[in-house]
């Protein structure tokens, strides 16, 4: 089962827009069994199956259908693999493909997969439990841990080229240049009150991902179209105190220097 | 036990360094007991203990000492308050407050304190198992999603920044205006070729976290000294390979348009 795990680990994570839902998840299918990551956020939960199981689940589920265990798991590649390939194209609900649901107790999820197989009716369903935090480190914790440390250095860069762009521009200015066009105008980039200013932004705003919201995915431009492929997630519009405070936050700028701030700090909001 | 879970969401993640290794760690103790989660980024570990389990566990641990469980839970909170306080000050292993060490076996992790309790020695024992997916998802998936969302956001308004820039610089130069010195000159900022060199850079690096290497946590910048407050994590310089790539892209960017590069990109290269 290690080239299962191995291959999980290759896998990116992709949502799944269910009928009801929609789930975080990542699959791993060879001929010797299948292993299945899925979170709604609110836990997470795995399943990891070798061909005992499967042959074991598909008599149970489909009596009528007869096959070597690798040919239903090869018919459970067709099925998940759209999903897991081009998730801005996916279409879970689509009939011609399958049609998933799923249930969750406490304990566990359960996806059903309904599809046809050879001109007849196949269900399969996905049992899985709680993963372990082990699990949940490797697949979930240290990537988001990398993106988020790879973002604020990302970010550092941009700042970096801002303070380039402004140094150029003073140059211009001092050569006694002026600008036919003044719309065209900036102001000199302080990173201390840009950042104060967008945590401020941060802080007040939520995204709704299925039926729940949580505050601490706020973010007010469309970043979740592009990171939740399915597009489930949405974002909720800018409020009128976020307008507010952030006028306020400009005549900040002009009057006083703002206290250092450190995009760090966005991990004690959050973190 | 509700005010220890709303507690323990109220704190922020922070590190702590041990002679041996380091660990991410919040705590909530009140009088009625505490909760307490620890990982080191393979596991995540969690203790809830109430009041009968602190003073069994004191009897145990400290045949000499008598108190009420109020009095060990009040002891233990002055011991760990400055770690979680001020984590830049920290220092763990000073004995004029603590000595922390920890044992782990595959499902537990014992975090031992030794100190001083009115003139006589105090031993506790935090035996944490590992934590349930939904404690995962509470503590640390989500507020890292937003995380990684809200500075996806910020990078974008940076981006934005750094066009107006060039548009006004654009503005001087079709005035005429010529720069006195020319090493303030800047390319236009060109955001898929930055991207691309971005994501090669972080693609290659590595970050050393105690014993191990995440290449998951890539960053070449001095982030971790931000992040991580207790400057555990030490960042490994860029190579000469990456130099070299680096070189690569930006010929790259003179001789082609780079092709479309979105930050959400790096979620399928870590996540």
């Amino acid at each position: 089962m290690e080239e299962l795990e191995r291959g999980l680990l290759m896998q990116p994570w992709v949502w799944l827009q269910l009928a009801e839902n929609s789930l975080l998840a990542k699959a791993s299918i060879t001929k010797q069994g299948y292993a299945l990551l899925i979170s709604d956020l609110q836990q997470v939960w795995h399943e990891q199956a070798d061909t005992l199981v499967v042959s074991q689940r598909a008599k149970e589920l489909n009596k009528r259908l007869t096959a070597p265990p690798s040919a239903f798991l090869h018919h459970l590649e067709e099925l998940l693999l759209p999903l897991f390939k081009d998730s801005a194209h996916q279409d879970a609900a689509d009939p011609s493909h399958a049609t998933f649901s799923c249930d969750r107790t406490a304990e566990a999820l359960i996806l059903r997969v309904q599809s046809e197989l050879s001109g007849l009716p196949f269900n399969w369903q996905f049992h899985c439990t709680p993963a372990s935090s082990s699990l949940v480190s490797q697949h979930l914790i240290r990537p988001l841990m990398g993106m988020s440390l790879a973002l604020q250095c990302h970010g550092r860069e941009l700042a970096a080229l801002l303070r380039m762009k402004d140094l150029e521009i003073q140059g211009y200015q001092e050569s006694g240049a002026v600008l036919s066009r003044s719309r065209l105008k900036t102001e000199p980039f302080e990173e201390n009150s840009f950042l104060e200013q967008f945590m401020v932004e941060v802080s007040l705003l939520r995204i709704e991902f299925g039926q729940k919201k949580y505050p601490l995915m706020g973010t007010h431009t469309p970043p979740l179209s592009e990171v939740v492929s399915s597009g489930t997630a949405r974002t909720i519009q800018r409020s009128a105190v976020l307008k507010k405070q952030t006028n306020k936050q400009k005549t900040k700028q002009k009057n006083q220097k703002a206290p250092a701030t450190r995009l760090s700090d966005l991990f004690h909001l959050y973190f």
